[in-house]
């Protein structure tokens, strides 16, 4: 009988690529995925490396339009930033990655799929949670969390096993990145009170090497999704890659946060995230414009829950389709040109304009145009104001004498 | 029989100089009550120019303390961002300038206080509720509100009547400032598509015109009070200025605003904040460390409330003083020290650390040194992911079929 | 040239009767419009003596199903009691009724629409906030605000005008009703000490007079609708009116509530609702059921805002739709039966089932049946109480000595 | 040298005086503690079997009038009920337990505490987290969790090793009581479509049994804490015992709820909670009297969080200190009186006054001594219903054609 299969993440560095040789010595056959969401990878040579260091099969699958479509559309219309500040890089292709494992197991039959997480990090909850809310049947292994070794134990082990040890290897950070973002944690950075260093940025100018020329770009959203950059049109994922292209070169989108983990912990991580932050500050300002002021102000209670759930790995819960049903309904009139300054580490957004905009300058303006009812006021002030009115004189007194 | 008194919040400016003759007409005493919030005021030449101008009695009150450690620390402390971006400038001083005035009318026997508001913004609401809210028994008048006249009649009254027209009248803009910040509207900036011009700010450099070297300074708070400055202890007051003068010199702090009004109406307004988005930004990274994560989840939607009830005019309501509750207990362990680099715009917080740091190195460490139970999180991903897996078993299928 | 056109909302009562008269003096043609939401007027009658009074043109419209299937829907399936009490039975008709009132002005080429409120209730601003929200330059006119007669000088202008004026006049209530619910305010219930008298109900009855014996109910619900009762299929406004009839008989549904106006004052008011109450009870039980913990948590959040919206008069807001997307999204396997006794003004809900419950015997039983993995809590538990133990550590001392 | 001391949280019952001697088989010396929430133990006796069975100490402490004060107050006032059903029976005594055993081991120099758990409710989690809280150097065991026997092999290591083996033991339900009410899980309350059977119900009667003839109480409060029951005072201990007596007489407080265990399953347990009933609806009415609107809107999202808080265990976070901040300051006028009418399973508020109340009769009326200002409405309706307008005007076409 043949060995039962299982279908490993594999991103083609050491971790994973142990983890093929691993999963065999436990007995199975290890079919190799590698998805590409936009942190621009070489695929024909982690599809090569996957086979030669013991994979039965392997996949390389290009998901980058998809994930633009599905996942970062969602986080940028939510405005998703855990914690006010972290736009949710790592947690978002989580779901999409374990989605595309399952479809491959289902696909070849497997009985488990693998992934290349440790016991502390919030990724292993997200593809396990992720995985049984897509295929509850389906084992989940774990071999780096299992096997427990020091970095020289896994080293001696790669190199008795003939698998490719990187010579970069003694860098310092742990690193995710794709079409969102970047991220970036480990070594001097676990100390809260250091500045991070330069070597440990990668997509964004450091402000002291931004041009000294601001550029001007104007994005153009339709119901919510950016589709033209400088009125040219874009498919998602491309919009977003020129978007950290060029927000990048002016340095927008370093965040540095002390954030508090699903796993119960505080750690520091420093995120980059130029075309997300610029498309975000542009899309709420087209919002400030178009949508009516009470959805203005329930909007963010959605958000919040939208960053929190994705940031804990719950995905494919019915919650996240209800609010995504929300996010869809409160986008119908965020149609609009927003243009925006890039420069010196800013997106700062300069002018706003929409066939709805709400805006409505013969009401708002102080010139001799106004058509305001100044006469209105008076009265909505007297009821506005007569719950306090009514405290004061029952309960005023009081607080005077206590 | 001497005529009744009325208490005005005199600003010194031609709107409020015509309204001390206007009153006078009605048959009132006008008392002039000018508060110096921080906005940098001549008050010798305001309180004289009120008894020239028909004021029967002239106060100039410096309430910059007051409104440092009453106002502003609870603004510093929730965060207070109105639609997640205005900082409350006007909203914050408006409570204070209507319990001083309360207090004068008290004194003076007064029947009635005045203010110098339009019909069509907030503060005529702020004014007028926090009134209400501390002596329903007084009358409001709202002399502005009430004549109508337009920019050339108000002008043409004030010849008459002697009163001094300020010759940059011409102004486009409508500013208010105190410790906090300072406003502006009207003019060009009631064009959302356009850039606010450069004439529009005062308190910051525009990012052209910033030092090409950065400022490294230190911020120590104290239970959430900010006490030091680069070692040195201050008054808050005091400490806030000085903010203002050195993060305003790198450009700090500004912000472009189409903000939904109380009154109904969206406006475009622009801000100038450099001490106060220096103090959230450094306060909020303390926080990041010594709050507890459940707290720090919650803590955002008392924020939320403090900045709407600040904003909506309802400063003395019982709800007020029960955020405020919340609010001072959460910060019992916020204490320690940030470290700020002020640049082109930016206040970037680079290091923090305290006392009471609730980040862990040994817990957080990939090192060695690590202390985490890398096996606990087997089990927790086990219960944590048990909703969404049983969803799955028993959902999952409806899903595919339909 | 022939006179405008206004619409009014015409109940056959005396204050619209005479409002024909009066909005005919003011040079309008009146066309009255007639709504049966389910109170059960004669509305052949009513037509007739809109006629008979004055109007031009005298519309009678069945909306009972329309008002169920569009208003108490959304209302049920959002649990929704403003306060967490009042289950806004004329806050949820008032758009309906507004709604036709622009339909039949559409039609007619009115200018006008016009209501009987008063200037004290919420329902003037749910007419006007509605009517503006369906068509901006409809004038609304509101003759009973506007002409402030009191009870004497009205009968006077009846007589005068040949308007009948009915002769269960002084009754000290003032009540109205629909398919989901009945409300009265005024006579004795203005005093908060004082119990409501047993004449101030009539859709339940009195404890005291209710049946000595259970009834034993089944109502089936398909993806949050009820459909079934007892097993025999009904249309939705059958169904509500059935169990008002049996949730009543057994005294289901009364509340007194001193609550919180729009428009700042408290009032006293009672309701009955007995078939809404049951319809609430019955689904809630179902989506505790079927709802995934995080959906079930969340849920609330939307639901606590449905029932502030509706009450505020904002249904014709953008977000009462993208609320309405979320709850439609949440329903989608709240599909079951409930067993519900009524009995001694309660509806207790004694069973519940569906094919889709997540409650799993299986996981849930304390039997030798168990599947749970007793294990896995070990490692939550350290994780999930990860934060607090740190907290203790570092900041349990300062508890002590300060 | 002497055995390691371990303080357990020692009922009198199976499963504790099993673990007494199991611990001890472990090398522990076993400190027997018992506390006394209002559960009517008979603590001498259970004092008495702790020795007996091996215990080397045996304390009793009476802590009701502490948990009264400090434990179900809280509740009281956050009107705590999570999933808005489960009034917290035993998560509200958890904490207290655990911070009388973490007191009694700092005493006795204990190494660990231990508690009588199983691994599949949430109890677990409370006292594991709570101990951490209140001091994490103490090592927390769980026998039962541990062992793992059933209970057949129980009761065989309880015979051999001479420990009494309670003749009642085949009751099939699973119960917990204090002062606050009593839980019943367990035995046919497994099935969620089976009505629990009325020996499934100790503190209540049934409606069937329930006297025909209701009982008018009245509830005096001060500052939100309830002093008086007709009048006479009480420590608060004692009313709430004497309001399980009458309100239990006439089946008030029976709760059946299908919830979400923080463990991650659906369970469904029932509750009886008469006093906690009748004090809750009591406490809601006056404070609807007294709150002022904005503070009774937001109060409601402080409550959640309480209730949240407690069922999952994070009594000794800062959260909750900071939460049980704004629950004070919102009590201060929250002083009156409240009847109720306990009948038939209802406790029905029928009035309630306060000297304090925001409820103005001269202002909520309909007859002559009107005092509101009905013109007042037209300016508020104006400026409260102008976002909905503009929203129409502009985006209202849309919807239309779309």
């Amino acid at each position: 009988m043949s060995n039962p299969k299982v279908v490993l993440a594999y991103s083609g560095g050491l971790d994973t690529s142990v983890a093929i040789k691993w999963l065999g010595d436990q007995g199975y056959a290890v079919v190799a995925c590698c998805l590409d969401v936009g942190e621009g990878k070489d695929l024909d040579f982690v599809k090569e490396k996957a086979l030669q260091v013991g994979a039965v099969a392997s996949y390389v699958i290009d998901a980058r339009e998809e994930f633009a479509q599905e996942f970062a559309l969602v986080a940028l219309q939510a405005h998703a930033l855990y914690e006010n500040k972290y736009p949710l890089v790592s947690a978002l292709s989580r779901p999409l990655i374990a989605k595309k494992l399952v479809e491959v197991a289902e696909k070849e039959g497997a009985v488990a799929v693998a992934h290349g997480c440790t016991g502390k990090g919030n990724d292993q909850v997200r593809f396990e949670v992720a995985i049984a809310g897509l295929n509850p049947d389906l084992e989940v292994l774990a071999p780096v969390r299992d096997w427990k070794w020091s970095r020289e134990e896994e080293i001696a082990y790669a190199k008795e096993n003939g698998i490719p040890v990187p010579i970069q290897l003694d860098s310092p950070y742990s690193i995710d990145q794709n079409l969102w973002g970047r991220s970036n944690e480990c070594g001097i950075l676990e100390d809260p009170w250091a500045a991070p260093p330069e070597d440990a940025y990668d997509l964004t100018n450091s402000l002291e090497n931004t041009p000294d020329t601001p550029e001007i770009i104007e994005i153009g959203f339709e119901e919510g999704v950016p589709v033209t950059l400088n009125g040219k049109s874009y498919m998602l994922s491309q919009l977003i890659t020129e978007l950290n292209y060029i927000a990048g070169k002016h340095g927008v989108g370093r965040i540095d946060h002390v954030e508090n983990r699903l796993v119960g912990i505080k750690s520091r991580e420093i995120y980059e995230v130029p075309g997300a932050t610029t498309l975000m500050k542009a899309h709420k300002e087209l919002e400030d414009l178009t949508l009516v002021k009470e959805l203005a102000h329930f909007k963010p209670i959605i958000e919040k829950q939208v960053a929190e759930l994705i940031y804990n790995g719950l995905w494919f819960s019915q919650l996240r389709t209800a609010l995504q049903a929300f996010l869809k309904e409160s986008q119908k009139y965020v149609t609009g040109t927003v243009r925006v300054k890039l420069f010196k580490g800013h997106a700062i957004v300069e002018g706003r304009k929409s066939p709805y905009t709400l805006y409505d300058e013969k009401l708002a303006t102080y010139t001799s145009d106004d058509e305001f009812d100044h006469n209105a006021a008076i009265g909505f002030i007297k009821l506005w104001g007569l719950p306090t009115k009514v405290q004061s004189a029952v309960q005023g007194n009081k607080k005077v004498t206590v």
